[in-house]
This record gives C-alpha cells, structure tokens and sequence, in this order.
C-alpha cells in the first residue's frame, strides 16, 4: 500500500497540535475576547435569513471590495482563502517545485517549511541574530546564493513576536528577485503594516487574517494582498468557493462595525506589556519584547517542558516550543484576559 | 513578472463559471429547497452560543463519528474537506506528480483535469461508450498501459447522470493498480452507494459531499471516505481546520435530523422522472437517464448555445456544456421545484 501515494508523503512531518482539556488555553494566539453578542446575533439573523442551498458567489464582489477598504489596497489584488494558510499552501503550489528554492527566516511558524517539503522545493533556512532580530543581509544573501523563488517571513513574528521596518522588506525586496511573502498574521496588534508597500513592489505578497487580533479563528477567513496581476494567475489555480457563505456574512459584517470592536486590541497590547513586565522580573526568565499577542520567554534554569507541565496541572495551557530549533529552551504565551493573565503569572511564580 | 510564478500555471485552463442574473437557478446541481425553518434555527442558535474566537476543534471528533455512521465506514477512514473539492485536491497532490498518470473516463466534471494539469500529471482520457455508458474495459487498459497511479470515475456522473455499478468499479479496482477515487457527490440521489466496497478494497476512495442532495452547497463540507492508512498519510499534507466552526455546527445538525429533510429527495428524483419525460416528446431533443439531479440532453436540430439564449431570455440559467469534448450538442439542466421546472419545459417548448 506504500506506493501509492508519492513517496515524499511519507517524509513529511504532519503539522500536528495535542489538544489537552485546560481551563486557560494560552497555546493558540488567538484572541480570548468573543464578538459582542450584538454583532453575532446580527451575523446569524443574516444568517438564518440567507440561502444555504446555493454555492456562495463565484467571486464574492462585496467582500473583495471591503477588503480593499479595510487594507487600502486593491480589490483585484485580494484573494480570499479560508484562513490565511489556504492563500499560503496556494502560493507554494504555484511558485515552488522540485529543485526550485524558499528562503525562510527561522524560528517562524513551522507550517512554512512543511509546505515547502509537499512541494519538493529546498528549504534554505536563515537563523535569527541574537535578541531574534531578523538577520536581513543574510536572507538577501541567501535569495541570492540559491535563487530562491520566494522568501517568507512571518512579521511579526510567530513565535518571537519581531517585527521587520519597512525599510528592512524593501531591502529584501530590492536584494531579491522572488516573491516576498509578509505573513501579518498578527498585524493588528503591532504599530504598522507593510501593506503600504505593495503599490510600488510588484513581488511582494501580504497575508493577513481574521484569526488573531479580528477575533474570529473560528470563522476561517484570510487573505492575500498582491498585484493583481499575480492574484490573476493563482485564482487560475485556485478552488472556488473557498470562502463559506456562513463566513463571507461574518467577514462582511465584522469589518462594517470594526470600529465597535477593536478596543480589545488596546487591552490586548496593554495586558501584553503588563506580563512582559512581570516575567521580567522572575528568576531565570528571559522575555523578548513582542509586537503581537503572545511573548517568547527563555528559562534559563528550569527546563521549559518542567514549567508547561507545571502550568498544565493548574489547568493552563501554553506552547512548549522547546523543540524547535534555537528555541531550546523558549515557551510561548498567548495573551488572555486580565484574570487570565494573572492566573498564568502567580502559576509561573509557583512553578519556578 | 511572468516568471515569479511556476511556468505550467499560464497555460491551465481556470475553473471559471459565468455568472449570470435569473429568475430560475438551473446551472449548478444545487438543491432548489432550502432546509427547514426549524432546523435552520437550531443551528444558528447553536452558532450564537459557540465561541467563534477560538479555532475549531483540531480533531473534530463529534462529526467524524456521525459520519461514520452516516455512511457506515469508520471514523478513521474519514477526512473531512472545505468541500469535496479539497479532498480532491490534497489527493491529486498527494499520488500525483510530474510523470505521473491519471486516467480520467469523459465527459465527466472537469475540475480533474485542471487538479492534475495543476501537479504537472499526464492525463489519460477514456471517452464513455454511445449513451454514455462507461467504458469499463478501455478504463483498465488505460490504467495498466499507462500505469496509472490514480483513476478518477465520477459516479452518478457530470454531466451524463450515468452510474458505475458495483460490479464495474471492483472489475476496475481489480483490473488497476493505482488508487480508484469514485466521487459521489450526487449518491443521494441515486439508487446506491458504491462506499461499501472500502472493506475489501483498500485502493477505493469514495468523496460525497453536503453541497447537492443535502441542500447545503453553501456550508462547503465534503468529506473522503477510504483506508485509514491512506486518510492518515494524507492528514500529514492535509492543513489543519479545514472545516469551520459553523460547517461543523451545521453539518451534526443536518446528520442528526437528516429524516426530517431527505424527503426532497423523493420529490427532486420523481420530478427528474417527469422531466425527462417531457423533454423526450420534445422534437429534436434526446434525454439521457439519470441517477442524479439533473438531466443531460442533446439538441439534434438547434445549435445548444440558441437554447441556452433563448431560456435565459426567459430568465432561465441552464449550464451550456456544448464547449466539452464529446457534448457538441448539450445542455445540461439541474431539476428545480415542481413550478421552476415547468418554466423550464414552457421555455423549452417555445424556444424550440
């Protein structure tokens, strides 16, 4: 039964994810506010009154164009995907292959270079500098070196929580000759966008998504913002109807009464800058500054799987990331609610 | 910019359909009732009640037994999809590759043949026998002259409505040494399923879907029904909450209270029955015999894409496929409510 699927298959490591029972899960990102009840209750009255029967629009224009309002970019460079990841694997689908080459700014979200392994392209990996700072002139080297075909950086960064400047894209966009793929998954939460950007680099790609900081991981709604004439290219190859009905309502009304909900942003930032502190002034422990909702922190005694554990049998769940490389001794919190929060803090006070 | 992307994607052909403003919707297979009022509520009270701000279950354990009741094959043998649509994706790109073979029988739908030009396969066509009855015997010499890794027979087909018997699907396993993927999505409409054969046939993969019989093209959930060896290995490419939080609601919902809604079965088989009765008094007009919700017919006497004009003058959407090889002649007409049918046969008889 072994060959019949292509042998590469069985090399790959699976994204994987233990669901553990927990009473404060701190181990996705995502965000521990919910929709205030108006807001859903309006989605699901549009809801109950549209038609499921029917496929959602081919080309969903009212979305597209709210789109293009919501990023300041332009409607016929915006693809739709459910969830950003579904505009990622199209992406490596199209642009990598065997033999072909992506250059990847490690440590990053790890689904980049499993992505890449299911297409057969060569992974070139650049380490971040100390203090995980994008090493900038390493990855226009490394574009260079192995002609990559894309470079993708996750900024911020998952899981450090790093941001590149603006200037630091545009130098690896003019250093390079790929594509370059800006992952914001977690840009609302930082002070800026690269989006901006794109108006004059016709090779960069923006990911963004409503996971995160829009509150809505369970909606599955991302997106790409690109030329429109590579956006042309890859809906040649991209599935229809992407996008739910159920989801296409949520999106548009979420965007529509944005203004009613971003104030969880603020306290969202707040409380991050309030636990950064607060770690910082536990013993061995080691916080890096982040622009999104979770912190990176190092334990320089304790080993990081005797603190998941210890925080586990408190009933809360963060990520061990200790098994990725340069993060060897490095755990990831999301950002919860205040009381959330603190919860995690007093268990980390007692745990070490 | 023409070569950021792989080469192979400027010459596939997209996955494109026309939308068009109608009275009478009878372009794409889609189910003309709309789930009851009441079951409709449930699910979106269930929704309000959900959290949308965390991700869906990684696992999604619940739907995955229901399913597998459902169809009666086991839970892990399920892989659950944004549609059918992704199953059949991941599987192209899983067995298929660059000198690979997948034998295709035609005219059958033709996103297959995009999904394995997109992977760079080589694509064997097998034309249906007069009357379009597969051709069972060409299906396993193609398969074995080619050494095909995967075949793909579309069961009730489209456009033809034709059915593999079981019979013919084991001769095709039996006589082949790649994986047999049979797409169902039409099954509910027709007198059989063929997933009964998973038990003892561990090449066969069987794909249905929620977006036809089960009224819910708008909810994208279709799931793949094979050996769990295979639905493991393919879970390793497969990107995590393919299905979200609201597909999954609504899909238990519908499972769980599929008595009260399948009788719109009975009434759209018998409705096709009238149909295609009256469509074969027709002068001019061959109809063809379906097991599932639409009708294929052949105008003798006037060019296919008249018709087509001149129902839509009428405000009736049919689907044109006269530009398929081996359809010259056709139209194909997904059956609606009693009422919308019988515009359609007025319409018909006029333009005729």
């Amino acid at each position: 039964m072994k060959d019949l699927l292509r042998p590469e298959i069985d090399t790959l490591a699976a994204y994987s994810l233990k669901e553990m029972p927990c009473r404060i899960k701190l181990n996705q990102n995502e965000n521990p506010y919910e929709l205030p009840a108006t807001v859903k209750q309006e989605i699901v009255d549009l809801l109950a009154a549209e038609r499921w029967s029917r496929y959602p629009p081919f080309v969903p224009r009212a979305q597209l164009d709210q789109l293009a309002a919501f990023t300041g970019w332009r409607a016929d460079g915006v693809l739709l995907g459910n969830g950003s990841n579904d505009i990622l694997q199209l992406l490596f689908a199209c642009v990598l292959d065997k033999g072909r080459s992506v250059v990847i700014s490690k440590p990053t979200f790890t689904l980049y270079t499993l992505l890449a392994q299911a297409v057969g392209a060569v992974v070139h990996d650049v380490p971040m500098l100390p203090g995980f700072r994008f090493d900038t002139e390493a990855i226009v080297q490394a574009a260079g070196r192995h002609t990559a075909s894309m470079t993708v950086l996750c900024s911020p960064n998952n899981p450090t929580g790093t941001q590149l400047a603006a200037a630091e894209i545009e130098r690896i966009l003019d250093g390079t000759g790929g594509l370059v793929v800006v992952d914001e998954a977690y840009v609302q939460f930082a002070p800026y966008s690269v989006a901006g950007l794109l108006e004059r680099h016709p090779r960069l790609v923006v990911l963004q998504t409503f996971s995160k900081a829009m509150g809505a991981a369970g909606l599955r709604f991302g997106y790409g913002l690109m030329a429109p004439s590579i956006a042309g290219r890859l809906n040649r190859v991209k599935l229809p109807y992407a996008v739910n009905t159920f989801t296409l309502i949520a999106a548009g009304v979420l965007m529509r009464r944005w203004v009613e909900v971003r104030g969880w942003i603020g306290t969202l930032n707040a409380e991050r800058e309030r636990v950064r502190a607060a770690l910082a002034t536990m013993p061995g422990i080691t916080v890096y500054p982040s622009a999104a909702n979770f912190l990176l922190l190092e334990s320089q005694v304790m080993p990081p799987s005797q603190i998941f554990e210890r925080l586990c049998a408190d009933g809360i769940l963060i990520r061990d990331v200790s098994g990725i490389p340069l993060l060897a001794r490095a755990l990831r919190v999301s950002i919860g609610t205040p009381e959330e929060n603190n919860e995690f803090l007093g268990s980390m006070r007692r745990a070490l």
